[in-house]
C-alpha cells in the first residue's frame, strides 16, 4: 500500500465516524421516539470524541508526513493531491482549537437552544441574553485559536466557506444590497394581492406526501440511494453518496411548503449522490481515492445547488406550465379555477416580510445581510449583546421598511446564535449569488437548455452539474469552479440579471 | 470520583459505541435504501474496530483494578459489584479472542450469507458446503481461543447462556423430547383440518399495522420511548432503555404473522424498557450505577420475555375471548362467520411441520433440539459438513416422521450458521423453558392473576415481571432469578404442564 493510500483509508474510518453521527442525527429528527432525547446526545458526544482522537493524533500527523513526501517526489491524482492538502489544513486547524473550548460549546448548546426556544416563545429576549453573551465569548475564543489577520468573523467563517472574508462578503453585499432594493421598489409600486387566498383550504398530507415523492424524482433524486421522509425543520444529509436523506415539512393548508422544501433538499441530494464513487469508500468503488470529511465544496456551494433546483427551476414558469396539472389532478377541489400562471405567480410574489424562511427571491438576501453585519459586529464587540434586538430593528427599518412587533419575529427569530454557529448566515447568499451564476454559465454551455427545460427534461442540465461541479466533492473550491465555468469568481451579476428578467416579466416591470 | 464510577463511566461510553452500532444495524434493516448495503458494512467494521479498542485496553484494566480494589475495601452496591465481575469476565474473554480472528469472521460473514440466500433459493447445498466448512472452521478456532473442558459447544454457548453447557441442555432435552413427542402423539390422534382455510383472503396492510401498535400498546409497549416498524425479519433492538424499537413482518393473506411477531418483540420491548434506571447512563439518570453491555441478562432470558407475552399470554383462549372483537371490526368481510374460538383454535394447531418458524407451541422445541444436537456434533467434529443434509432429514424422520422434500425446506432453511452464529439455536428453547417457569411462578405470588389477566389487565403481571426480573438487567443470572422466584433453577416441568393443560383443553384430550 502506499503512503497516499494508507492515510486515504485512515480518513475514510474517520468520514466512517462522521457518517455514523450523522445517522445518529438523522434519526433524532425523524424516527427517534421523545425518550430517545435522554441517551441521544450522550451517545453523540461519545462518537464526536472518539473521531476527533482519531483524528488529531499522531498516527494522522505521520501519514500525513508520509503521503506529502510521497507526492513530492511522483505526480499524485490531482484529486488525491487536494485531499492531502485539505486534510494538512482541517489537521493543523483542528490541533489549534481546545478540546476544553470543544467540550465547553458542546456543553452550553442544548441549554442555549432551549433557552433560545422559551425566549422565542415569549418573546422575551433578556432571558436569552445570558445564553448568548456566554456563546458569544465561547466562539470570539474560538475566532481567536484558529487565527485571523483582520476581524474574528474571518476566522468562523473558514469554518463554512472555505477563503472567504468579511471584507470581501463586504464588497458583494454592497453590490446585491443596491441592485435589490431598487428592484424591490419597482415590484412594490406594481404588487397586487391575489385574486383569492389559495392556502385557505386544506391539502391532504397523503397527497402532499405523493407529490414531494414525485417531484424529487422527477428532477432526478435517486430512491436506490436515498429517501424521502419528513422533519420538522427540513435538512439534507449523507452518509456517502450512496445513501443520502432528505427531508420535507407537510403544512395541511400551505402546500407550497412541503414542495419547494422538497425541491430544495433534493437539489442538495443531487450534489451527494453525484460526488465521485472514487471519492468514497464503498463495496462499488474500484479506485478509492478518498477525500477529507465529506460532501460539496463549502456550504454555500451546497447551497447552490439546493438554491438552483428550488428556485431557478422549481420556480420557473416553465416548471408549473408542466407540472401544475399535477397538482390539479391531486387536489381538484382546492385549486379548481386556478391555472398554471396564477400559481407560478402565488408562489412568487415578491414584499417585504419580517420571517427570513418566508421571504421571496427577492428580499431573501436583505433578510441575510441584516445578520451577517450584525454577527462580525457581535464578534468583533462593537456591538453588545444587550443592543442586539434595537440593532436588528433598526436594519429592518432600513432595508426592509418594516418594524418588528416583537423579538420573536425579529432577534429571536433564527436558532443558529443559540446553537453556537456564528458566521454561517452568509452561505445562505453565497449558494445564491452562485446558482445564478451557474445557471448561467449552463446556458451559455448548452444553448439548447431552455428547450429541454421546458420540456421537462433536467438530465441534462443534472449530468452537466455532475460533470463540472457535484463529482469533483471538496477536490476544488467554490471559486475555482466558477472560475472553470464561468470565467470569473463569485459575483453578484449573474443574480441581479436573472432577478430583473424574471421578476420584469411578472410583474410587467420595465 | 470512585473507581467503580470511572469503570462505570468507562463502560458507559462503551456501551454508547454497542448501542450506535444497533441504530445503524436498525436504519439498515428497516429504512435503509438499498444503496446503503455498499457502505453500511464498512461503517460497522469502523465502529467495531474503535469499540473493540475501547474496551480492550490498558485503560478498561487499569480501572478494573481499581475498581476492584475499591470494592474488597468497602461494601459495594449490590448491582455494581456484579457490573464489575461481568466487566472483568467480559474484558478476559475478549482479550483471549485474536483481533485477526474476529476479522476473519466479520469478513467471511457477508460472502458466506449471500451464498446461503443463493444455495436456499435454489436448493443446493453443495454450492454453500465450501462457505459452511470455511465459517465452522473458524468457529472451532473460537471455541478453542475461549476455552472448554468437555466440547467446543460449551465454549461458544457461553456468548449467549453464561454458565450454560451441551450436557445440561442434553439432559433438559432428554425429558422434554420425551413428554413432547408423548403429547404430540395424542393431538395428532385427535387432530382435524379447520372448518375453512381463514388465510385465503386478504386482509389490508393498514389495518394490520393498527391492530399491531395496539396490541403491542395493550401489553405495554411504551411509545414514548420506542417504536414498531416493519422489517423482513422481526427483531427487537434497544438503544438504551429510553428507546426500545420493535418491528413486525405483514403478510397480506397471513393475519397472525403480524400480530403474532408484534406480541412477541413487544414482549422483548417490554424486558429492555423495564430495566432500572440506574444501569443505563442517561438524562435521567440520578444514581447511575451502570452495567457491562446493554440489556437482558443472557438470549434466552430475553427469549422468555417475548415467548411469554407472545405464547402464554397472546396465544390463550382468555385474550381472543376479550381482543377478538378487535379483529373482526377490522376485517368484518373476511372474518364473517369466524369466532374467538375458532380462531383460537386456528393459532394454536399443533402438528408435525417442516419449518421452525412457522411450528407451534408443542412441535417448536423438537426443531430446535435437532439443530442444537447438529451444531454440538459440526463443532466436536464427529459430523462433517457434507453429511450435514442427511443428518438433518434423519432426525426430522425420528422427531416429527417428515423427510423433507428438499434442503431449502431442510437443512438449509436457517440464516444463523451461514452468518457464523454457533450455539445459539438453544436460547429459543431456553427462553419457552422460562417463560413456562416465570408464568407459573407469576400465578403462585399472585393468586388473582387469572382474573387479572381474563379482564385484559396486564399491568399486575407486568410489574411483577419488572420487579422480579426486568429491573435487574444483567445483575443477575437466569438461574439465580429463576431460583429467587419458583424456588428452582432451569426446569422442563413447568412447560410440559402448560402444554398438557393447555391441548388438552384445545384437543379434548384425557
Amino acid at each position: 500500500m502506499t503512503a497516499v493510500q494508507a492515510l486515504a483509508e485512515h480518513i475514510a474510518e474517520y468520514n466512517d465516524l462522521l457518517n455514523t453521527m450523522n445517522i445518529l442525527r438523522w434519526d433524532m429528527r425523524t424516527k427517534m421516539p421523545p425518550g430517545g432525547a435522554n441517551t441521544r446526545g450522550m451517545q453523540l458526544a461519545t462518537l464526536t470524541r472518539h473521531a476527533k482522537r482519531h483524528f488529531v493524533s499522531d498516527k494522522t500527523a505521520k501519514l500525513l508526513d508520509a503521503a506529502e513526501s510521497e507526492t513530492a517526489l511522483v505526480d499524485a491524482d490531482p484529486y488525491a493531491a487536494r485531499a492531502i492538502a485539505q486534510t494538512r489544513a482541517a489537521y493543523e486547524l483542528q490541533k489549534r482549537i481546545p478540546a476544553a473550548l470543544v467540550g465547553k460549546l458542546a456543553e452550553l448548546g442544548p441549554a442555549s437552544e432551549a433557552a433560545w426556544a422559551s425566549a422565542k416563545a415569549a418573546s422575551d429576549f433578556a432571558t436569552f441574553q445570558p445564553y448568548l453573551e456566554q456563546m458569544l465569548a465561547l466562539n470570539i475564543q474560538l475566532a481567536d485559536a484558529i487565527g485571523f489577520s483582520d476581524q474574528p468573523f474571518d476566522a468562523l467563517v473558514q469554518q463554512f466557506e472555505p477563503g472567504m472574508t468579511a471584507a470581501r462578503l463586504g464588497a458583494l453585499f454592497g453590490e446585491l444590497r443596491a441592485g435589490l432594493l431598487t428592484l424591490l421598489a419597482r415590484i412594490t409600486a406594481k404588487d397586487e394581492p391575489l385574486p383569492r387566498d389559495l392556502w385557505a383550504q386544506e391539502y391532504a398530507l397523503g397527497a402532499q406526501r405523493q407529490l414531494c415523492h414525485e417531484f424529487a424524482a422527477l428532477i432526478g433524486f435517486d430512491y436506490a440511494r436515498g429517501r424521502l421522509d419528513s422533519a420538522p425543520h427540513p435538512f439534507e444529509v449523507s452518509f456517502t453518496r450512496e445513501d443520502v436523506r432528505i427531508t420535507t415539512r407537510y403544512d395541511l393548508h400551505y402546500l407550497p411548503m412541503s414542495l419547494f422544501a422538497a425541491l430544495h433538499e433534493a437539489g442538495h441530494g443531487l450534489y451527494e449522490q453525484n460526488v465521485s464513487p472514487r471519492l468514497t469508500r464503498s463495496a462499488l468503488t474500484t479506485d478509492f481515492i478518498g477525500q477529507y470529511a465529506v460532501g460539496g465544496t463549502s456550504y454555500g456551494a451546497h447551497e447552490f445547488s439546493s438554491r438552483l433546483w428550488e428556485n431557478q427551476i422549481g420556480r420557473s414558469r416553465e416548471f408549473w406550465a408542466l407540472h401544475f396539472g399535477r397538482l390539479r389532478r391531486a387536489f381538484p377541489a382546492q385549486l379548481k379555477g386556478i391555472d398554471a400562471a396564477l400559481f407560478h405567480r402565488a408562489v412568487n410574489r415578491a414584499r417585504p416580510s419580517l420571517i427570513r424562511v418566508e421571504a421571496d427571491e427577492v428580499t431573501y438576501n436583505l433578510h441575510i445581510m441584516l445578520r451577517a453585519e450584525i454577527e462580525m459586529a457581535l464578534l468583533d464587540q462593537s456591538l453588545a449583546v444587550a443592543d442586539l434586538p434595537e440593532a436588528w430593528n433598526a436594519k429592518m427599518q432600513d432595508y426592509l421598511d418594516l418594524t418588528p412587533p416583537d423579538d420573536a419575529r425579529g432577534a429571536l427569530q433564527d436558532v443558529h446564535w443559540s446553537a453556537g454557529t456564528f458566521a454561517n448566515f452568509p452561505c445562505y447568499t453565497i449558494g445564491n449569488l452562485m446558482a445564478a451564476q451557474v445557471f448561467a454559465a449552463a446556458h451559455t454551455a448548452m444553448p439548447d437548455l431552455p428547450n429541454s427545460l421546458a420540456r421537462g427534461e433536467y438530465g441534462e442540465l443534472r449530468d452537466w452539474l455532475t460533470r463540472e461541479i457535484y463529482q469533483h466533492g471538496r477536490a476544488y473550491s467554490s471559486d475555482e469552479l466558477l472560475t472553470r465555468i464561468s470565467g470569473e469568481s463569485l459575483s453578484t451579476a449573474p443574480l441581479l440579471r436573472y432577478l430583473e428578467s424574471k421578476y420584469s416579466a411578472l410583474y410587467g416591470l420595465n
